[in-house]
């Protein structure tokens, strides 16, 4: 069995690079190797930059799943934030904090979870860092591009708008308490950059906090407040019966779970094409959750969740 | 005394953020706060990305200097990356891992350090991460802008080019062999940025593993050999006699000490313009230290150094 301190830094580094070869990299002059990588946006675009940690104990737990899953959801959080801003993937950078006793095969795993997603989303590994540490930490840094004055900001949003949620909320929260091997979301990187082109599109964050702290976060980026309506925020499939089973309370998960890496944004008043074609535009399932308010202040939170802050770190 | 775990994630990153305003930030179209910073380098510009990581206990020891001075010496190394890349700075992104216990004056020191850096240096903070951790860890990532094919790479060396140093080397390394607080090293920016212009450039690199090692990188990249001369290897004021008070070779240490981040590069045959006005140009005292050759492989150095690796971080 082979462990890190066996093939030391230099060692480990190269084997990460093998595998990140096979991701194409349209956007990259120079990847891994150099003192830094050189990236190249297109004309017109701004650069996206957006850094996300996981840690051993707090954000994952490897007897709990595997690796390559923690590598893949890593990846998907970063992508998420690109998504949320509009942009395409250029690609990221990989800093690894791991004992030295830890088994290479767990880091290369974890490696090409990242590297399942890197491809699908095409997003190459530029660089990063590898060091030794009393844990296992993994921190991505990815970087994208947004055509200017196109980027989907937090503070967008005006009185009047109408709030609105892709896909569903709660099930990672519920594949939390339940203790079960979560999916790894889906970064909604489509969705986003078709919404960047949207007439009438508002303010926009992805949900990792959970919905009523990541609305907050979007009423005061914009100074206004919001009304939901708490009954309207979509639910998956089957999830108000496994919230039963699991004895958990579906709304206050749906509503504070957070890690669902949904997109949550904002229309201009009279902009929303209507439910069913603004799905089809975005390719996803779209709900309305409320209404921006001139008032500061998030109001129609049923009261079991009131004090729940969301889902914090420390 | 105010501890990590009494203000929360949330609460740490709005006093870093209050820290960080006072920096200029004329690239930044958008900083911290949303889901992902939003950078625009000008026209005609690659963008140059590099990520690094220190950890306590391995990096720094806190009882052994203060968390302003590792802030300072975090940032330079990134930006060290930036100047060997010939790259002006466009901002960085801090993640920060905490225990829990630690005392948030501590991290504020920390940031200090490093903003102290950005301040000088014109590299505003853009985001960031923070998560609890079993120890103190900090991983940056620096962003940078330089002209479309005129960036600084390792992979540019050609048979016949003459090799260089700025500064002197053996300062960082001699520092630890005492214990002694080390100084910060000044990332090289401006000279490396004029070096991007200087005709005949060819590869450069900053020394942060030791000029062997890096020379060793340079070359393999290039896929050339490096002729070192030695005993030309530029070392600093009063450097042999401290080495001889704290027993360790010098010769050694200056060649396989690391840390020191000056720049190592060539220039090709006969675009050279002398030592002095070499050093002119580049505002650094510049110094000859070998030759490319066509051979692989890194020849001239002393049987002292053989078999040391450099600074390896496993």
């Amino acid at each position: 069995m082979v462990r890190v301190r066996d093939i030391g830094e230099f060692g480990l580094i190269r084997r990460i690079e093998g595998l990140a070869r096979g991701v194409p990299a349209s956007g990259v002059v120079l990847g891994v190797g150099d003192d830094a990588a050189l990236l190249r946006p297109r004309a017109g675009e701004d650069l996206v930059v957006s850094t996300d940690a996981a840690v051993e104990g707090v954000h994952f737990r490897l007897d709990q799943e595997t690796p390559r899953t923690v590598g893949r959801r890593s990846l998907a959080v970063g992508l998420s934030d690109l998504a949320a801003m509009g942009a395409r993937p250029l690609g990221f950078t990989f800093a690894l904090a791991a004992p030295q006793e830890t088994r290479v095969a767990t880091i290369l795993s974890l490696a090409r979870g990242m590297l399942d997603l890197a491809l699908r989303y095409g997003a190459p590994l530029v660089g990063g860092n590898v060091t030794r540490a009393r844990e296992l930490q993994v921190t991505l840094t990815v970087l994208g591009a947004v055509r200017r004055g196109r980027a989907l900001r937090r503070d967008r949003a005006r009185a009047g708008d109408e709030v609105f949620v892709t896909g569903a909320l709660g099930q990672q929260a519920l594949e939390r308490a339940r203790g079960r091997i979560r999916h790894v979301p889906e970064p909604r990187l489509a969705a986003g950059r078709k919404l960047a082109r949207l007439p009438g599109v508002g303010a926009c964050i992805d949900v990792s906090d959970g919905l009523l702290a990541d609305l907050r976060q979007l009423g005061q980026a914009s100074q206004v407040g919001v009304d939901l309506d708490a009954a309207s925020v979509p639910r998956p499939r089957g999830y108000a019966a496994a919230c039963r089973r699991a004895g958990v309370d579906p709304e206050a998960l749906a509503l504070t779970g957070g890690e669902d890496y949904e997109l949550c944004f904002t229309l201009r008043r009279g902009a929303s094409p209507g439910g069913p074609r603004l799905t089809r535009r975005l390719g996803l399932p779209v709900a309305r959750v409320g209404r921006i308010a001139a008032t500061p202040g998030l109001r129609g939170a049923p009261a079991s969740v009131r004090g729940r802050p969301g889902w914090e770190h420390f």
